[in-house]
C-alpha cells in the first residue's frame, strides 16, 4: 500500500519535465518591464519613482503571509506538520512561477514579451493565494505530484477568469473577495467533491491536533492577521484608495476577532475556547470587507462586516462543514468554504450595496477612479470636464451605478461556474492512477511522504486515540 | 471550583455588549481623516505622498510586534502557552479597538468626529502595547474576561495621562519610556497588588517551562528585538530625528544584550546561562533609550544606556522581583518592573540630563523642533529669526532646559501616580466575582479555559514536578 | 569534563573587556553621518528625503534574516535548540556591533570619525551574516566564549578583505556571492578544519533532529527565503538595478526551490523527501544568483542560476561533505561548503560570463553606472558625452571587460585565500585552553551551557537512539 506513494520517479519527472519547459517559456517570453530595463533609464529617470518602491514592501509583506502564514497555518495537524509546511512551499512557488507565465500572458504581454516587474509577482501571488486556499479542501489527503497537477490546472483557469473579468465585465474587488476568495473556494470543493473519499466521513485517527501543532497554526493565524491589510490593499489604487483598504481591513479583522472568541465560548458546551476557532474564524473580517476595501463605506460598516462575516463563518464550521461531508460529499478539511466561501459571499453583496450607494457627493470627482467604469467614455463632453478637476482621468464606460450591479452578478455568477467547473475537471485528472495519492490509512501522516525523525510517533497513535478527535 | 472559569455566558455578554456599543460610536463618530477621505482628494493630491506611505510599514513593525512578538514571549509556561498566545491576541485587539475610540476623542476630535488614518492606528497600538506590558504582571492568574474589563479600564486611564501630559506639561518622550512603559508597570504593578494570591508567594506546580516554550517564548524577544526600532521611532519627528532614534535604539538592544550574556552567566551559580534572562533582560536596552531616542545623545551614550538598564533589569529579576513578592504583597508573574520599571526610570533621567545638556551648538535650529516647547512663543522676534532658518518652525513656549527638566519631572511623577491609582481601582475590579478568575490550582493552566489537545500533560504534572522550578 | 564549559568567569571577562573598550572606542570615534544629525539639516532638507527611508525597510528585512531567520535554521538539532538560537542571537549581536567599528574605520570615515547611519548598520549585518555562514561549520561543537572570539577575528578580517576588493580591485558582487559567501564558507572550513575532532567522524549520538526542531528549522528557512530579494538587493544602486536584483533572487530561489524537491525525492532510497534539504538545497537559487543580480542576464539566466546552484549544493550534500570529512578532516556541520561555497564559486562565474557580455546595447549609457569601473576616466571626452545622457555619472578607470573579468578572478583568488588564512589564524586562537570548549560528548547537547527545563531529554537519549542517525 505504501509503496504506491513513493515520489522517487513521479515527482522528479513532473517537476523537471515542468522546468525544463518552464525554463524555455521563460526564455523565450519573459523580459523586463520598463522599470527593471537598465535601457529604458535616461536622464530624466529618478531612481527613488522607481515602481519597485511602490510594491515591494506589500510584495513582501504578502511573502510572509503566503509562505509563512499559509505554512504555519496548514500545519495544524499532529503528524502532518512536516507536510502542511513544507507541501504549501512547494506548491506557492510551483504556482508562483506558473502565474508568473500564464498572467503575464494575459495580462502583462506586449511586442510578443512579457514584461516582468513586482507588480508581476504580487499578482502571481494572488494567483498563488487561490490555489492555496484550494488546496485546504484537500489538505491531508492529496500527495504533492496532486498538489502540483492541482497548480498546474488551477492557475491558467484562474488567470483566464481573472483576465475575462476585469478586462469584459470591469468590477470592483480589490481585496478580491469574489476573484480570489470565492474562485478558489468553489473550485477547491468542486476538487474534494470529485476526490470524496468514504473511508474519511467518520473521522481519521490522525485527524488530530497536538498542542504544539496547534501553536504553530496560530503563529500562522497571527502572521496572516497581522499582513492581511497589505494583502487587501496591495492591488488597490495608490492614495486614499490604498489608505482607506488598510483602515478597513484592521477594522473588520478586529471586530471579527472580538466576535470569534465570543461565539466560540458560546457555543462550546463546557463554555471553553475552541483553538481551531481562534486559528480561522478571526480571519473571517479580512475577506469579508475585501470587495468594498477601498470604498467610502465608512468605518462602522467595515466594523460590522468582519462581525457578520464571523458569524457567517462560525456558523458555518459548526454545522455546515459537517452537513456538506454528509450529504454533499464534500469533504472540506480546512473547512475553506466558512472563511472564504460564505465571507466571500457576503463581500460580494455588500460591495453591490456599497456601488449602489456611491455618490458623488461622498467621493467627490474621484469617484470615477475608484469606479473606473461609471467615468463617461472617451468624447462625452462630461470627461473633459472632469478631466479639469482630475487631469489623468481615464475616459470609462459610462455606466451607471444600477448597471453596474448587475455586471457585479454576472461576475459573481462567472467566477463561481468557472471555478466550479474547473475543479471538477482538475479533482478527475487527480484521480488518475499514478499520482501517488494516499492511502485512506496514510491520510494526515507525514510518514507517507516524509523520513521523519524517531520521535515522531506515528506508531503508538492507536493507543493514544482512544478518546478521538475530529477537527470541525 | 473549575466551573466558576466557564466562558460560556461572561465572555459572550461582555464581548457582545460592548462590541454593540462600540459598533454604535463607530457608526456615530468615527470617520476618514484627510488623507484617506476621496472627497479631500483634488487635482494637486499627489497619490504617493499620502500619509499612508510614511507610516504604515512602521505600523506594520509594531503589528507583528504586538501580536507575535508578544503574543509568542508571553507563552513562555508549559502548560499556558494556548492563554499566553490567545489572551494576548485577544487583549490586544480589544485594547487597539477600544483605543481608537477614546484617544481619537482626545487626540484626533474635530467637527464631532474622530478622524481616521493609519496614524491612529499608530497610535492605538501604544495604547495597546500599555495594556500589554500591564497583563505581563498578572499573565496565568487572571481570566480573559478579567482581561479585557482591565483593557476596558486601563486605555482610558492612558488615554487621559497620555492627552494631559502631552497637551498641558509637553515633554520630550518619543520612545515612549515614561508615558508607555513608565505608566504600564505601575498600573500594572498595582493591578497585581491589589489582586495578590497568598497561595503563590511559594511558587505552583505548573509555573514552570517546557523546552518547547522557552523556545517559543524566544521567538517572541527575537521579534520584539528586530523591530524595536520601529517600535521606538514610529511617533518621532520625520527625517533625522527618526533616524537617529532607530539608531540609537539599535545600539542600545545591541549593548543590553550582550550584557545580559555576560550577567547571566556571572549570577548563575554553576557558569550557565539561564533562558528567562536572554528572554527578557536583553530587551531592557530598547527602553532604556526611549526617552532621549531622538536626541543628539551620541551613539555612546545609547551603548551606555543600554548597559546601565540591562544591568538594572538583571538585578531586579534576581533580588527585587522576590522583595516585592514577599514583602510587599506584588507578584510580577513576567516581572515588568525590571524590564519596564526600572529601565524607565533610568529612561527619564537621561531623557532629563539630555534635556539639559542639549544646546543649539549641537542641534542647530532644529532644536526648536525636536524640542518644540523652548521655541520661542508667539511675537517674539526671535521666532521670526528662526523661521527663516526653518520656515514650518511652529511658535513654542519658549521654555528654558531648567525650567523643562521640572516638567519632565512633574510628568513622571502624574504619569506614576494616576497609573497606580488606576492600576488600584481596576484591581478593585477585577475581583468582582462574576468574572470568570480562575481558583489558584488553575492558575497557569490552559485546561482552565481551552479545549486542549490529547497531548496536553497537565494530568501528570504533579509527577513530574518533583523538582519543581519557579520562574524568577 | 563538565567543568570546564562553565561561562562564570570565562564568558563575563570577556564580554565585560570588550564591551568596555567598545564603549569608549565608540565614545571616541563614532558620530552621527549627515542624515543622522540635526545640526545638518537646512531649510532645504526635506525630510523624507532622509536615506533612512531608502535603507530602514529593506535594514529591517535583513533584521529579520539574521537573527529569527538563521536563528531557527541553526536550531535543528534536538538537543541543541537553546543552543542554536541563543549563540546566533548573541554572535550576531556581537558580530554587528563590531563591525560597525571595524567597517566605519575601513569604509565611513572622515575627519576622524565614523559616522553613523542605517546605511552602515545594514552594512555591518552584512558582515555578520559572514560570521553565522562561518558558525554553521562549527556549530555544535564550540562555546559560546570561541564563537565570540571567532566574530572578533573574523569582522576585521572580513572588513579588510572587503575594503580592499571594492576598492583596489573593484568588482561587481552585489548581492555577495564573492565577498559574503565564498569568504564566509572558506574562512569556516579553516576553522572547522583546524578544529577536527576525530571523534565526531563516525556520527554522535545526539547530532540528530526532532519533529518540532526540524519544523522550527523549516521556518527559519521559509523567513530567509521570503526575504533574500531584499538581501540580495539592499546595497545596489537604486531604481533598475535594485528592481533587477529582487526579480532575479525571487526566480533563482523559486527554480532552486523545485529542483531541490525534485532531486531529495529522486535521492532518497524510499523516494521520500529529506527535511534537510527542504531546509538547506532550497535557498541555494538566492546566493548562486549573487554575483549577477543588478545585471540584465535576463529572468531566463536566474531561472537557470538556480536549477545550477541547487544541483550542486545538493549533489555536494550528498557526496562532497562526507568525502571532506572523512578524507580532508573538514567536519562541515551544517555543509556550508555546500549552500555557500559551491554556489558562491557558480555564482562568480556567471558574473565572469555576464560582464564579458555587457554591452551598452542590452544596457544602454547605465552600463555606466552598473560597471561603474568601465566608465571613462577623468579627462576623458567621452566622459563629457556621457554625463550629457547621465549627469550624476562619475569618471570611471575605463576597464574594458575582458580586462574586468581578470580583476574577478583576482577578487575571487584574493578572497578565497585571505578567507582561508584567516580561518586558520583563528582556528588555532580558538583551540586555546580556557575558551570553555565542549568535550566530544557535551558537544550538540544544551545542557552544556544551559539551565534545562524538566522536561529535556538529554538523559534517556542513549536508549532512544538504537538507530542512531547523523545529519548528513
Amino acid at each position: 500500500m505504501k509503496q504506491s506513494t513513493s515520489l522517487k520517479v513521479r515527482l522528479p519527472t513532473l517537476v523537471v519535465g515542468v522546468e525544463v519547459v518552464m525554463l524555455f517559456l521563460y526564455a523565450g517570453f519573459v523580459t523586463y518591464d520598463d522599470d527593471a530595463d537598465a535601457k529604458m533609464q535616461n536622464n530624466e529617470t529618478k531612481p527613488m519613482d522607481n515602481s519597485l518602491y511602490h510594491d515591494y514592501h506589500f510584495f513582501a509583506d504578502v511573502q510572509v503571509m503566503i509562505f509563512v502564514g499559509f505554512g504555519c497555518l496548514l500545519a495544524f495537524l499532529r503528524l502532518y506538520g512536516f507536510s502542511g509546511m513544507v507541501f504549501n512551499f512547494l506548491t506557492a512557488t510551483f504556482a508562483i512561477q506558473w502565474a508568473i507565465l500564464v498572467q503575464g500572458y494575459f495580462q502583462f504581454f506586449s511586442d510578443g514579451k512579457i514584461r516582468l516587474g513586482v507588480i508581476n509577482l504580487l499578482n502571481a501571488e494572488f494567483a498563488c493565494a487561490v490555489v492555496l486556499i484550494s488546496f485546504g479542501a484537500v489538505l491531508g489527503k492529496t500527495s504533492p505530484v496532486q498538489l502540483l497537477v492541482m497548480a498546474l490546472l488551477e492557475v491558467p483557469v484562474f488567470s483566464v477568469t481573472e483576465w475575462a473579468v476585469l478586462k469584459y465585465i470591469k468590477i470592483n474587488d480589490a481585496g478580491g473577495s469574489i476573484l480570489i476568495h470565492l474562485f478558489a473556494c468553489y473550485f477547491g470543493l468542486a476538487v474534494t467533491f470529485v476526490l470524496f473519499r468514504p473511508g474519511l466521513n467518520e473521522g481519521h485517527a490522525k485527524d488530530m491536533t497536538s498542542y504544539q501543532s496547534d501553536i504553530l497554526s496560530l503563529m500562522g493565524t497571527l502572521f496572516l492577521w497581522v499582513f492581511w491589510p497589505s494583502f487587501n490593499s496591495a492591488l488597490t489604487l495608490k492614495g486614499d484608495d490604498q489608505h482607506r483598504a488598510v483602515l478597513h481591513t484592521f477594522i473588520g479583522l478586529s471586530s471579527s476577532t472580538l466576535t470569534a472568541f465570543a461565539l466560540s465560548a458560546m457555543l462550546n458546551k463546557t463554555g471553553k475556547l475552541t483553538l481551531a476557532d481562534i486559528q480561522n474564524v478571526t480571519l473571517a473580517g479580512g475577506v469579508t470587507v475585501g470587495a468594498t476595501v477601498d470604498m467610502m463605506i465608512s468605518p462602522a460598516a467595515a466594523f460590522a462586516l468582519g462581525v457578520m462575516g464571523c458569524t457567517a463563518c462560525m456558523l458555518g464550521y459548526r454545522y455546515l462543514t459537517p452537513f456538506l461531508a454528509r450529504r454533499l460529499r464534500i469533504q472540506d478539511q480546512c473547512g475553506i468554504h466558512n472563511l472564504h466561501g460564505l465571507t466571500g459571499l457576503i463581500s460580494s453583496l455588500a460591495g453591490i450595496c456599497a456601488i449602489l450607494l456611491a455618490t458623488e457627493e461622498t467621493y467627490g470627482p474621484s469617484l470615477y477612479q475608484t469606479f473606473a467604469y461609471r467615468a463617461p467614455p472617451e468624447g462625452d463632453p462630461r470627461l473633459r470636464e472632469l478631466q479639469r478637476l482630475i487631469p489623468g482621468l481615464k475616459p470609462g464606460l459610462g455606466r451607471s451605478a444600477q448597471r453596474q450591479a448587475v455586471f457585479q452578478v454576472a461576475a459573481i455568477f462567472c467566477t463561481v461556474c468557472l471555478a466550479a467547473l474547473g475543479g471538477i475537471v482538475t479533482g478527475f485528472v487527480l484521480k488518475l492512477p499514478f499520482l501517488a495519492s494516499p492511502s485512506d490509512e496514510w491520510c494526515y501522516d507525514d510518514e507517507a511522504f516524509f523520513e521523519v525523525p524517531s520521535d515522531f510517533d506515528s506508531a503508538d497513535m492507536p493507543k493514544v486515540l482512544s478518546n478521538q478527535e475530529t477537527k470541525v
